[in-house]
């Protein structure tokens, strides 16, 4: 199955993606769940909806054993909040034991066209790690790769590359002929990013959980397959609700407009903000009348999936908002207010983490 | 123009193979070629047929300008006779200033289908580089480099697999849709071999040299065009007659019995040389008065390629054969002594040049 990242917009049918995908609803692993919801609001507010194979995690969880959790950026674009989403479980997975492992993949960035050279691609690369673990990894559970510097990625690629035929990476990622060869062979360094965790040098073979964009399911289905033949643990992987894009459709990293990311200043962040498509009535009178659609407002998902820690004032924000009793307005200064006392305590945290970097990256 | 490098195979034309691959005789060079025929017997004995942009080579000999030469093996097999043709010429460019390159396709072996696994493949390339630099390469003048290991190769083919296509690689390699991807990018790698020398960590933008069978030119035009879209210098070659198998047909790695391999035990040489096909008269009697016919022998083949460095001697040899003065039996015992000599110094050789691996190696 092709699948065109770009066209996973706007309102999606979940349970027709689950079903389209193969993926697991996430609910039939309910009672297991408990410690994940305990530490992180997307488990507990039903945002990760599906998964593969997650049981595996669950059980080195419940047993202590050892286990990874890698989530990959291309430093095409800076993080925005959607981006802040995988860290995010990275995170909840990493208290709960994982180590985590972030490959960056500058060879993505520059071989699909969206850097100059791969120099440029690798130096925003580099940029980035800073910018990621302030988001609150733990500096000694984090190894960070670039993977056209890592030494480990190639190798284990060219490992790959002979269990698979390049048919099945044009089916994959529906490339054809006219495009450039290093798109084909990029197929299966991102398996070899999601597999690297298991090589001899570093953990050996261990259950790895990857949290993704379900518009990625078709390349965990390619690293599991290639898992099986290079007798690696198959690698298992989670789904979340995407968050909107600021106007609608789906939030972009080429979309400027679609997001905050975490270096917009505050005077953009503001204006977004302001700027944001809501659940809100036409009028601020209809608001206090009819009250609004929190379910169908991009602030209130800022409030839901990061500002909003406490489960009990999100449930009042939302009843005010359904009762009349909140307008957009007020809502949106609200929205800004948390979003700036996030992105101040966020930016002093990213200068700390530059010392951090030499820690982190597996060379 | 695809090629199949099987094919090549024994009696070649080379006016034809000059015209068809658009290569350009060496006759023209001619005066220019003075210094490497005085020290190369491979110039000296018309054994270098054809070329590309030799002149940029020759023209930095007489400036004393930097240069480079590059010259690569496939760990797939042990080295024979026909591969140390392609150091000798490296070896001959070095005593002209060249600086030697030599990439070791640990890769390629591999994806090919070679060894059966990269780690094997590895340690053959590992395992190699005693005997390459024991043919006489001057170590503070060569480097050598594992393809999956050396952290420059890599990068430099994500960079040149974006100035070409799928088609290109497919057309150039004969390669189909159920081929491994891993196949494909080395297509580039291959390139990226024989342009790493030009990288600004190593000598920067320098003319290079590739010693290569012809079979092999479509390789270089690919390294030609990308070195253009790279701003690198376009790299030149040389191109020289295959040495024939024992037996006759190609002398190929891959069949034993085609020719002398460098750790062939002096028992096997002799059997080898015993049983080769020479261009011998059907019985001693005739051979006496007909005489025997060495441009179609392959034992003089060694005598001129590699063991007789004295022109004099070699002409004496020709004539002795010519006119029924030399029979088979006698002259194969010569060459067996030869050889012998020439392998038992080289194996000392080997052995002093293990201290030497980590002083070429670049990693």
């Amino acid at each position: 199955m092709a699948i065109d990242v770009e066209k996973v917009e706007g309102e999606i049918d979940y349970d027709k993606v689950i079903k389209e995908f193969g993926v697991e609803p996430i609910e039939a692993l309910k009672p297991k769940l408990k410690k994940l919801e305990e530490i992180s609001l997307l488990y507990r507010r039903g945002i990760i909806f599906a998964h593969r194979d997650l049981n595996k995690i669950l059980d080195a969880i419940e047993k202590k054993e050892n286990f990874a959790v890698l989530t990959g950026f291309n430093p095409s674009a800076p993080l925005h909040f959607g981006n802040k989403m995988f860290i995010d479980q990275a995170i909840a997975f990493q208290r709960l034991g994982g180590k985590v492992y972030i490959p960056l993949s500058d060879d993505e960035t520059y071989v699909f066209g969206k850097s100059n050279s791969l120099e440029e691609a690798r130096e925003r690369a580099y940029s980035l790690i800073p910018k990621i673990l302030a988001l609150g990894l733990d500096v000694n559970k984090t190894k960070v790769f670039v993977s056209s510097t890592c030494k480990y990625v190639y190798p284990l690629a060219v490992k790959l590359s002979r269990k698979t035929t390049l048919s099945t990476i044009k089916a994959i990622f529906g490339f054809n002929d006219s495009d450039n060869p290093g798109k084909f062979f990029y197929g299966v360094v991102q398996a070899a990013h999601i597999l690297l965790p298991q090589i001899e040098e570093l953990e050996g073979r261990v259950p790895t959980v990857v949290p993704i964009g379900i518009d990625q399911d078709p390349y965990i289905r390619l690293a599991r397959d290639l898992a099986e033949k290079l007798n690696f643990e198959k690698p298992s992987s989670t789904n979340h609700f995407f968050m909107r894009g600021l106007r609608g459709g789906k939030m972009s990293g080429s979309k400027k407009e679609s997001a905050i990311f975490l270096d917009d200043s505050l005077e953009i962040v503001k204006e977004k903000i302001m700027n944001a498509l809501t659940g809100g009535a036409p009028s601020r009178e209809e608001q206090r009348k009819f009250g609004g659609k929190p379910e169908r407002c991009v602030v209130f998902e800022y409030f839901k999936f990061h500002l909003v820690e406490d489960d009990e004032r999100l449930r009042k924000i939302y009843s005010e908002c359904r009762e009349g009793k909140r307008v957009c307005g007020d809502c949106k200064q609200e929205c800004f207010e948390m979003l700036a006392k996030f992105l101040e305590s966020y930016r002093e945290r990213v200068e700390k983490a530059k010392d951090m970097v030499g820690k982190v990256l597996l060379e």
